[in-house]
């Protein structure tokens, strides 16, 4: 993956609907995976003393790719459910450094 | 994926030693992803507008995994290498919400 474009993500969720967030993220990340060609990986995790801090690692194809997940029924639909469940929203555009992971 | 550790480490580098910086994280992921049974996966970024702060997204196979990483002679190398370089070091411990990744 020496050729990719990964994203890093910070989202502060509404501790209140900690729970609806996560299956309206769960539920994009399992469609983009199988569906997008160009979505390689989306890693998603909560901080351990604030889960409703999270982060998403995400790797694609390329800018193309992305841009491309942006448009997809999928992720609109994502957006809108979550709306009012996000409090704070910080998305890094990111080069890779080294990308390694087990074969 | 799903029963896995991973961790997220947001690491702001003196901008005069980045390109060091830099050739010791690799050695040091290089060596974990090849040696280590598991460190399922090292995945480094730099901010594209501030390359000097580094995020590393880490999955390990479990805490016993992540704890003996930190005690192997390539991490030790690369803390010792690195210390006069690094400025800021958050180190979050996270639970995962979903990791998904092309199979």
């Amino acid at each position: 993956m020496s050729r990719t474009y990964p994203r890093v993500a910070e989202i502060e969720i509404d501790p209140s609907q900690l729970e609806a967030y996560k299956a309206a993220l769960k539920e994009q990340i399992e469609a983009a995976v199988r569906l997008e060609p160009g979505v390689l990986a989306l890693y998603s995790v909560a901080e351990k003393e604030n889960p409703a801090r999270v982060f998403v690692f995400e790797i694609y194809a390329d800018v193309d790719a992305y841009k491309a997940h942006l448009e997809t029924a999928h992720f609109k639909k994502y957006k809108a459910t979550t709306q009012d469940m996000v409090k704070s929203l910080k998305l890094r555009d990111t080069v890779p450094i080294l990308l390694r992971a087990k074969p």
